[in-house]
């Protein structure tokens, strides 16, 4: 046991932090202005281009991507501290070109990718010139059991035909957003893990309509959104198969560890900087006479905030660990423990930061609410709690065979 | 004790519920319709003036004001049921013409208005053509203890001229807002509780600038809002002020337990209409080959819901018995005690059914985090939940005092 | 709704209390001191008889039995708000004739017995004179299940012989213990609810051996106790049966409604003693030179106690009307739902008392460890929390079947 | 960052659990038996002394003691996970000799005794020859403030003269108890922090009474005990205060450390007892026709059991690793944490493990109620949760000092 990052990582963390202090932390409001002013809000704010210049030219850029040519050959357990302090932003991801769905669908490119593929679509994302989506959900079935999706995807001579609807299509409403990964059923007749395959469909294709953009709490997301995407006889080449036919679902879980090993640290950022948020406001604010630092019941929510951080940082980075070391397989329960934990532990301490806030809490006046609404649809992104608790539960009782009777 | 409505209350339940089916869940939709199809969303969807009317010929208008020949003669005990029915729909009171902040403003001018005051004031408000606002919250102080309300009142002659900044004017973005009951200070020098005053300003005086309206979460709520008020030299004349200079503090707190009651059972009918929505769903949505509704861990969110549900609604039902027979102030500690537990409860049910919605549960599909979003604020507005806990404690400790030693 | 206590309650209360505070509450010790002196615990402290005699002359005798000529006459919702006051001592109960398992097994007989049984064992339960047993519970099955029952009573010529073996038979370590309801199967291949009988067993039968008694926490709950008590070859006449072969389910489910308002009752009373106990405490203890009643944590406790006190009463009250005026039947979602709220309620009280207390609430030294033991309990006997939990559940699901698809 | 076991650890968990598994498992029984064998309960039951030399000869003996030629060597971070698996069993600590209170104590005379101390009372209590106490709570005061202590130690000569009362001296009813550190005040006059000095007293000395046991829920504890122990002139020779007058404050603080590293990290082992005994426990019983491991609600028990345990032993190595490394000053934070969180999680595991368990889990057929009651008084020895929790806000506030305004 060993408690401390490697110097390599230490000095990873201080650069990204001053990036982020610098560059981004004061750019936060400019972006949102910058949203505001145009017509529509599914626009690219020029900040947001000018920083990814920024954090290209600092060498701060693709540090996700482990055991690959392509990234910054970092390790899980070297990436995990420094998304945690890229997701302290709402923008602080994408700014180092490592934000979803992008850096899933780079990881599937590069592990899975045939070199035409790689060409066309990777090097761009890699870039930074494009965005991408990752089409999976539906709205009809309970998508947290892969085996559900219905989008089909029939073969007609040297292409495939799609058909289906998807939703939580996030980052399609992206102008920038040029390709997406669409999970489908190419043959309902296989066994049950073979029936799904994962396919390049560039959004300018024939037959894509975005239909709408999904609101959370209210929330827009702009200009990255949520769409609820038709696709009706889409036409694509063989070619932009993945991996091969009836292996979608293998791909699809191929991507679960890392996507949630960086939503979950990206998440222990989010409660940080809720803390810190609140231990500020809660160290220049007085009522009845006292400043809330003061008050007994607000120093709980502060010791029972770090309390519950600390815990979840650091099964994060254990689950980072197991990753690299024993393989993403062996690690699931440890994966599953942390995508129940991350997204309840920040919940709670950002609801704590709201309440000391007060009214200013719950408006566009602090970031608290759109992290809270943010974070809630992480306790259903990629199977809600229930699902995960549950495959915990198996596991433990797998590894525990009854002893006695 | 007795257990059962009254065969008045049973039959006003009845018309409620039925007129809410009949004409209000239907629609929900229009209303929102209404609002998205201007170019603007401050407007007044032509739809709730004709349900008003409809309301209004049903007889079923103004159902609060307990002890007033204004409204329609009900006690808190009898109103309340009829405030949880309201409350199952987003747009249900204001049908009925018993929408905060409108029902604690009548009720202020029918207990403290002048003749003037009421002719002008009240019977427009009675009769739902008009609304008002009540400007009581300041965005730089503690606005939970009332003595810290800063907003200045200074006579000059015949009239108030009035100067400071409001926020949380909750209603005063609709365009139908004609008035306002501001709290202000009229005299610093005076004893604590004796400082603040209470005066009607018609919202179209010069001098005041609606400088925004405040989201929640990331809901406009309009076209009613909650709007950030600047009241810059303001002038009214002295027969303005309501009940006497001086007595602002007195109106505050007369005015505070109604709203609490109302805004609680308002709140019980939200949980009940959240949870019937889970039931629903969780009766016809299946994973892992098994219908929710056969799922222990979600049976739980079910009787967990119904017993928080059924614990809480008593309690208010029986603060409201001691409003109408031992006064306001003595059911003080009940009061405080249903304001904590009613929006806590709530948003427990509709967080489960959230969960149990899935992602449609996040967007605007349904009702939900709409639902959320509103009930988040109830445990700041009127002061937090640890203030009135607080409170709760010091009067079981008044009420407890020590035994030995 | 009326949320006042009748005035023939009132007086009644008033009576209670003063007898618990002139006779009950000083002799607490005392009946502690008599269970130490002797050899053994399993005694009978004269201090108990004394205050038996006393009661019953003070015409606070039998109140329980709902519609009998053999009490007090009061509904169950006039004896409810009794048996919490009794409930606030641990020898409350007794001392007036109302405590379990003794006021299950008189309802019994008074509703189900023959004249014979009821001259034979009512007339002396009622009296005081002898105290009584359920065998239920066994220790190889889930028992909340009541179809599960094992213990074997088979017939023979004019007697029926019993094999088996039960335990948690609270009440059978007492002295005085003279008879014992046993809850067996008589016929194994009759339809599911039929198999099972309930028969008098006095307690002196040969092939009846109390094997040990089971201790609670560390407490043996002395000289009342929990016993496993094993049944070989117990043979007792056929008139032992009560209501007649094949009816021990029926019986079982009558018994349930009146035990659990009871139970849950004096469990309120348990709270309230604990917070009386917390808030003396908190005014007379000091910390690090404050008041722990100054300390805003503690106050959180002091309010949030009584909170839940307040919610669980009224549901319980709620719920003893409910069986008087509609019946056990129709009122059992309400009952399933006190039965879990009351212990979990409780549970919390106490333990934030404890809290209060530092070591000494964990010691003898206070009641509040022994009342948690006791309390913890209660959360399992007549079924877990969640067979109750999934009852409710049910039972909504029922009211409300699916609305649309 | 480095989350695996060293070798010599992997190799020390191998052998001290095999031990447990060979020696310590099967003899619980034995203990317990001896112990209820004899006339009274405060004895040595020789399966005890059996096991220990057992574990001498096995050299697994004195485990902790860190940086000290008297132990075997071990850093904390590399004994705490052998504290876990001695934590497992009730008397799995005692075995290896590395039971509370003779940890702290010996630490304590190696750290801080003189060589006549050592060779007295640090010897036999190495070899296990002689048990000890600490004296420190006292009935009259909130001894988490260490400063509040009032027991009396007077200079006269050569000799202190001691008078006060303890209690909860554990270890004091053992009859192998022979001798005691005294936490009392030498000077009332001195500063705050310098008033209190610790001193070694023989148990036999005159004037020492040892007034009765404190039972923690009902259970006794023995043979080691809670005492109030009442010293009355009790006087020692002026060499027997260890450090120096006025040191005693800092004796105690220097003893916290360690002390709360090995609580924790049984507090573990029990956890992962406890939840052993559930998961057999729930695949082996059966309700309702299904398995208890197959019911949705218990799997949760079982998941939330399991991330609880993870998240609060991983944060207790990284306490005594920091520990180790930066010392106890630094690490206090973390220290305070793992105090208020290792108990609380440990009770939550239990609690559900009893439920699973149904009545044999709250009585003395399962281990699981006599962990619990030892597990509340750890949210109290050393200072309640709440002492620790302001500690960490205190922290926490210190470390983020206000940002702007």
């Amino acid at each position: 046991m060993y408690f401390e990052y490697s110097d390599k990582v230490k000095d990873l963390q201080k650069r990204v932090t001053e990036f982020l202090e610098e560059n981004v932390y004061p750019n936060e409001k400019t972006y949102q202005d910058q949203l505001n002013e145009g017509e529509s809000r599914w626009i690219v704010p020029s900040i947001m281009e000018e920083l990814k210049e920024k954090a290209k030219k600092a060498g701060l850029w693709n540090l996700f991507l482990p055991e690959s040519e392509y990234g910054a050959g970092l390790t899980n357990l070297e990436y995990a501290p420094l998304a945690e302090i890229m997701g302290r932003s709402p923008i602080g991801s994408e700014v180092f070109n490592c934000s979803a769905p992008d850096t899933g669908n780079m990881e599937v490119l590069v592990r899975y990718g045939t070199e035409e593929q790689k060409e066309k679509w990777l090097m761009p994302l890699l870039n930074g010139e494009i965005r991408s989506a990752f089409l999976m959900t539906e709205p009809d079935v309970a998508s947290s059991d892969a085996t559900n999706i219905q989008l089909s995807i029939v073969r007609d001579g040297d292409e495939y035909v799609i058909n289906g609807r998807k939703w939580w299509s996030s980052g399609a409403m992206d102008p920038r957003c040029k390709i997406a990964i669409v999970m489908g059923k190419t043959n309902p007749d296989a066994p049950r893990h073979q029936q799904q395959s994962q396919i390049l469909v560039p959004l300018d294709t024939e037959g894509i309509t975005i239909k709408r953009y999904l609101p959370v709490f209210g929330y827009d997301d702009a200009p990255h959104g949520h769409a609820e995407v038709e696709l009706k006889d889409v036409r694509v080449p063989v070619s932009n198969v993945i991996l091969g036919e009836g292996r979608g679902f293998e791909i699809a879980q191929g991507r679960l560890g890392p996507g949630r090993i960086h939503h979950c640290m990206r998440t222990i950022g989010v409660a940080e900087r809720a803390l810190e948020l609140m231990i500020d406001r809660i160290q220049s604010r007085t009522t009845f006479g006292k400043l809330l630092a003061d008050q007994g019941v607000i120093r709980e929510w502060i010791a029972d905030s770090r309390m519950e951080i600390e815990q979840a940082r650091l099964l994060t980075l254990k689950a980072a660990y197991m990753m690299d070391t024993v393989g993403n397989k062996v690690a699931k329960k440890e994966i599953a423990m942390i995508k129940v934990i991350a997204p309840n532990m920040a919940l709670k301490v950002v609801d704590r930061a709201i309440q000391a806030f007060g009214a200013a809490g719950v408006s566009g006046d602090t970031p608290l609410a759109k992290m809270y609404a943010g974070l809630r649809t992480l306790r259903l992104a990629d199977g809600p709690d229930e699902v995960h608790r549950n495959a915990i539960a198996k596991q433990e009782l797998k590894e525990n065979p009854v002893l006695q009777k």
